[in-house]
Formats: C-alpha cells, sequence, structure tokens
C-alpha cells in the first residue's frame, strides 16, 4: 500500500511554520505497514490542490490530505474537494450536534455560522469524528484510491489519526509489517562508522535498507525491511543487528525507536534509585526543558537553576567574585563550582552544569562566541570540560544539550561496569 | 519565479525527522521574491528521485534539492542526478582542497576514501562552496529552469543558502518585492476574529491575501502581497494595516515577522531597564529556554528555578510544607509563593511561576492532569490563575508557556499605561 501525503496552507510553502504534521503522519504510517511514498506541500489555491489531488490518485493508493480546513479556510479546499470529486457539500446533522456540543461546553464563545458552516461535508464522503474541533475528518473513494482529508491543526489531525484513522486502515487492508530499528551512536563520524562496518554493511541481507542519519554530533543507523510475514522480518533485522552491535559496541548508545536517549538516562538513574539536577547557563533551562519534555521524569529530576547571570552564580550558588573575575565567567573553575554547588543545593546524586557563551556576540565571557565548559559531578567524582561548538546560537545551545546527555549516559554506564 | 521545494530521505518519509530544511528554505526564498508553490519529499529512490525532477523541471523555474548527499548517501542522488542531466561526475580539485583543509583543521580524522570522493560534482555544474562541511552545493541549468542540490544537514545547508544561493538569485534575476507581514492577536478564536473583521476582509484591496493562522490559543493575521514595485507593494499593505488595527487593538500583540512575543517582552524591559526570573515547576525550563533561544536575552533575564521535586520548593524557596500539603502543590497560593520568592531571591522586577500536572497521570498534584496555576509577581502587585489546558502533555507544556509570556506581556502594557 503506497501512500502520499499532501498538506495545504500558503503559511508553509513561505516557511512561516514548519510541517511537522507529515512526519507525525509518516511515523504513524510506518508503523501500521504503509509506506509513505511522496509527501507533497501546496498552496491554499484551487488549480494546485486539483493538481495534486490528480497525481496523488495516479500513484498512491492512501492519500492523506491536511489543513486547509478551519473556519476561514474552509471555502476553498472544501469546494475543490467537491470539484474534484464530482461531489456537493451537504450539511451534516450528526457533526453539528457535535460542534454544538463543543461550543457549550469548551468554546463557550457564540456559535458563529462560520462555526456551523464545518459541518457542511461531501455527500459521499464517511465522517472520521474529530474528538478535539470542529471540522471533521472526511473519508472518501476514488478509483481504488482512498483519499482522507483532515484539519492541519496538529491536535485535532491526531486525534483523528489515533481513534478513527489507524483503527480503520488496519480493519480495511492486510498490510504487510514494516520493522525500523535505529541504533544511536555518539562519538564517531558518519563515514568513519561507515568504513568501519564495511563488510558487515556488504553481506547485510538485500532487504534490509541501511541508513545513515548525522546530526549534532550523533550518527543513527537506521536498518528497515518490509514483509507480510512479521516473524520473518523481525527475525531478520534482529540477527543484522546482532551481528553489527559486536562492531559498535564502544560507540553504542542504545535504540532509538523505543526511547530516546534522555529517557534512556531517566531509567538508569530509577533503576539505581539515583537523581540528578542542573546548573545550567548557556543552556538557558534547555537541558531540563528536555528532559521534562517525557512523562515520569520527575523520578529523577529534581531541579535546574538556570542562573543566567553571573550574580545569581554568586548568590545563590555562592561562588567566589574573585574566582569567577580572575577565571572568567566562561572556565572549567567555575563549571566544576556550579555542578558541586548545584549537587549540594538539590541534593542530587548527579549534577550537570554548562557555562559558556551561545553568542552571537561576545557579552560577559572573555571566551569566544562558541566556547562551552560544562562539569558533571557524580557520586565518585568531578570531571570538567571545555568545547568549541561553532558560531550558530541554536546550533551551540542544542550541541550543548546533546553533549550533557553523552557525559551523563557515559558516566552512568562507566558507575554501572564499576558495580558488577 | 516559480520555486520547487525537493527534499530527499527515507527518513522524511517514515518521520523519523521533521524537515525543518523546506521552511527554512520557503522563508528564505520568500524574502527575496520567490514564490515556493511546491514542496515535494521523496526517498532515496533513484525512480521517484527522476520523476521528481522530471515533474519539478515541467512547473518550476528554480528547483532547490536538498539531502541525498553526504560520505554514505551520495551514491544514489549524484548518480540520478547524473543520469536526468546527461552529465557526468568529475573530480573538482578546489572542492577535493577544501575538504582537506577542512579535515586537517576541524575533523582532525583521518581522510577516508569516501570523504575526498565527496569532490566528485557534476561536470556542467557550478560549485557552490560549502563552508561548513565536505558536500558542495551544484548549480546547474536545465530547460530555463536552475536546479540547485545541497545537502541535507541544516547548517550545512543554511551556510551554502545565506552565503552563496540567495546573492546569486539576487543577482541574476529581477525579482519581484514579496510582503508579508504577520500580525499577532491573543484572546479571541479564529471565528470571532473573523466576524469582526469581516467587512474590512471584503473591501481588502484584491492583491493582498488575508491568511488567519490559530496555533495554541493564539491567532496571527498574515497579509501577503507581491508586486515589483517595492514602494507600492508596501504602502498597500501599510495601508491595510492601518485599517485593520483600530478593529483589533484589544487582541493585538505585535508584529511576528520582525519579532516574536519573547523579543518584544524582552525590549519591553529593556526599555524600562527591568528584569524577569521565573520559577518553573510543570514547565520544566521551558519558559527559561524560550527566552534563552533569542540573543540578548540576558538583558533582562537573571534567572529560573526550576524547582521539579516539591522538595525543592521547601527547600530552595522556603515554602512551608504545611501548607503545600493543605492547599496541593498544584495550587495558586503555592504558585504565589513560588513567584514571590522567586523575585526575592533573584532580585528581579517581575517573577513569573508555573505548578501544574502536565500529565499523562496524576502523580505528587492531586489536581487532574492538564490542571496549571500561575502567579505573576510584578513590581505593583501578584496575580495569579488557574488554567485547564487539556491531557497531551507537550501541549499542556506549551500552552503554558505561551500564556506564561500573555500574561507577562499584559501586565508590562499595563504597567506602561499607568506610567504615562
Amino acid at each position: 500500500m503506497r501512500a502520499e501525503i499532501i498538506t495545504i496552507g500558503d503559511e508553509i510553502l513561505i516557511g512561516q511554520i514548519v510541517d511537522s504534521n507529515s512526519a507525525y503522519l509518516g511515523k504513524s504510517l510506518s508503523k501500521i505497514g504503509v509506506e509513505v511514498k511522496y509527501i507533497t506541500s501546496i498552496g491554499d489555491d484551487r488549480t494546485a490542490i486539483l493538481a495534486a489531488l490528480k497525481l496523488a490518485n495516479s500513484r498512491a493508493d492512501l492519500v492523506l490530505i491536511t489543513g486547509g480546513l478551519g473556519p476561514t479556510k474552509d471555502d476553498i479546499t472544501k469546494k475543490t474537494l467537491a470539484e474534484f470529486f464530482h461531489d456537493k457539500l451537504v450539511l451534516n446533522q450528526k457533526v453539528l450536534s457535535h460542534i454544538e456540543d463543543l461550543w457549550k461546553s469548551f468554546i463557550k464563545q457564540p456559535l458563529l455560522q462560520v462555526n456551523k458552516d464545518q459541518a457542511m461535508v461531501l455527500s459521499k464522503a464517511e465522517i472520521l469524528t474529530n474528538q478535539n474541533g470542529s471540522a471533521p475528518g472526511m473519508w472518501i473513494e476514488k478509483d481504488q484510491t482512498v483519499f482522507v482529508s483532515m484539519p492541519g491543526v496538529p491536535y485535532e489531525m491526531k486525534s483523528i489519526v489515533s481513534m478513527e484513522l489507524l483503527p480503520r486502515l488496519i480493519q480495511q487492508f492486510q498490510l504487510p509489517i514494516i520493522v525500523n530499528k535505529t541504533l544511536l551512536t555518539q562519538g564517531l563520524g558518519e563515514s568513519m562508522i561507515a568504513e568501519r562496518i564495511a563488510d558487515w554493511e556488504n553481506q547485510l541481507d538485500p532487504s534490509i535498507k541501511l541508513a545513515y542519519l548525522p546530526n549534532l554530533g550523533r550518527v543513527r543507523l537506521r536498518l528497515s525491511s518490509t514483509h507480510l510475514d512479521k516473524q520473518l522480518v523481525e527475525l531478520k533485522v534482529q540477527r543484522a543487528i546482532d551481528d553489527l552491535l559486536p562492531l559498535i559496541q564502544d560507540i553504542f548508545v542504545g535504540f532509538e525507536d523505543d526511547q530516546s536517549i534522555e529517557t534512556i538516562i531517566g531509567e538508569l538513574l530509577v533503576k539505581k534509585n539515583q537523581t540528578l539536577s542542573l546548573a545550567e547557563s548557556c543552556t538557558g533551562g534547555a537541558i531540563a526543558e528536555r528532559l521534562t519534555s517525557f512523562p515520569g521524569s520527575s523520578r529523577y529530576f529534581i531541579a535546574s537553576l538556570v542562573s543566567y547571570a553571573t550574580a545569581i552564580k554568586e548568590q545563590v550558588l555562592g561562588i567566589d567574585g574573585q574566582l569567577i573575575k580572575k577565571h572568567g565567567v566562561v572556565s572549567e573553575e567555575v563549571a566544576i563550582l556550579m555542578a558541586t554547588r548545584a549537587k549540594a543545593l538539590f541534593k542530587s546524586d548527579y549534577a550537570i552544569s554548562t557555562t559558556g557563551n551561545a553568542g552571537p556576540t561576545t557579552s560577559e565571557g572573555r571566551e569566544p562566541v562558541g566556547t562551552v565548559c560544562m562539569a558533571l559531578a557524580s557520586p565518585t567524582g568531578i570531571y570538567s570540560h571545555t568545547f568549541q561548538f561553532g558560531t550558530s546560537r541554536e546550533r551551540v545551545i542544542n550541541k550543548a544539550v546533546n553533549k550533557a546527555f553523552e557525559l551523563l549516559y557515559n558516566e552512568l554506564l562507566k558507575n554501572a561496569s564499576k558495580e558488577v
């Protein structure tokens, strides 16, 4: 089953929003064995929509359309869909009742005609209920292709996909199994890894695809394969991984399909009944934000002091102002004290600190843009490092966050092996 | 000039990465007057790449291709490009020297054959230097369409675009002016705004396009127009905005093309020489992270205490444990004390606090998932609120962050008007 995703909206084309809906849909379809072959983004424009629908009809079995719906956008997209399907828009009483309920219970603002108009749907379409909003999903078939149109607001679209669309696709079609396994590595570049595992790659079962995904100092290796027989394909991929792991054991962090490095770290800490705190400066809360974006982080994450101003490093963490003057606020000396003091203040087993200059200009620190000092205080010692992460602010912050997780992960493994 | 963006990579189709390159390219092209009409994503697959190139050739004047390059990916994409352009790959000595320099100065790992192979380029292509990596950009023309292929690693692609591609496009083509103005509003839904400004919208100059972009409790109104005459189009859009502003003055936050609400808040604080600190719990550092993602935030942002564990609220902020037990950690009483104590501890003029349950399960708090209490301590008083932000963890956190900025923005405006 070949799928195409069409996202509609001028805001996508001018880059005002990043199209994250496509990634969500791609991931959801992959999981149930539907292969996405194309993603197309077009503007709120009748001609472009008609052309995209026609092309998708010719090359895909399933077409998911998001965007272009909503009280002020309905017009073009729905009329164009009606034109494409030789259909007309009719009032759906069930959708109207749902909208009226929604307005009475949650929105609590006057129900306007434009809101009621969202109950106008294609007469040939089957309705997929939108629990989180007023614009319903529509399922409509043409020449053996299934088209599903959904609103573009991510959490409305997601509820339609998970509660209505996926169950229906699984029930209606015999879908193959797609197995994707991603191995996260750290510390070695893409080409060095490729050279190291070249023999393994050359002998890889041809039904298994291998991809290298480098990003901010980490390389992910993705193995994927498709088959109707679940056991067979899982076994094949597992065997390939069993052969691969010994070759990369020094750089292997974990499997990323199931978990990110944040959750791997979290589980290691929870297992040992240990806790983590942070003293962040140049990362500005980004490490804490990443940790707490995952449910369950309260089991091991205690606190972060984002001591952005130098004065806070003195007044709250009690670091000597003279020492800061002497070494500079961006220094391993200050980083070590930040981590030590945070560990003591928050009574945690581990503490990580960051102090650096994320740019774009050198302000308080004397170090050039991109310099980041970090320290890690653990139950067994304290370590500090200085890194140079380039000149882009976003990149400096993200690399520092990744590096913090890498340092902590290595330390947790080291301590675990000591305990054995 | 009509542009198409083609992004190549299986990882995009299976949703392993969100394609942010397209948004960056869309924004960059819009700014110089090139209209993006299509964005297409395809896998690392010869047939799909050939079909996409052919289609783009037929409908676009400029085709930007990202991805599919890099030491382990080069093969398919570059060979397919050579096939499409009836060209062959040749060693470019200048690119090779650049790669050798890069490895000697920065990478400091052995230079492998796969790295050297990145200097193999299309013989007909002009090279766009990649300052940040080894795979160069290639500019090649066919049937009056300009094709530009670039690596997919965002910061490599971005350096090619800003330093090589955009200057060249501006020089080589007479580009029209595209004016996009985005007005950020808060506090009123999309349909209510639409009804309120219906008369204005009906009288809007037909060359100006209006779009409603709702997201997490805020609606953006985007006006856009295109013309060869810069002054004329800017005047037209400005007149439309002048007519619109009086209709939405109670919900208007600011212009978003130039600045986000974070930078608007930052400038208000800097102008008044005032400072901000935070005591975050359920937002887990996300408010600090958003503020510090902008350069210059150190001029007004002092610190955030991410007091994730209840014990830290007691031990570091000195909130009475009995009071927390009595009211629950998710309560306006606790929020008020968090903000008050943070303001005192960090000696800031304003302090915002968040305490809530982001879900997915109720842990320490007795309040249901999605409940968030916030307080804002200002020089003139302290205010607290309780919100219900739904059941999705990501959404609860993001809505709380947005709400914090909204509360602070309104307070800053109120205090500003008092001072007049």
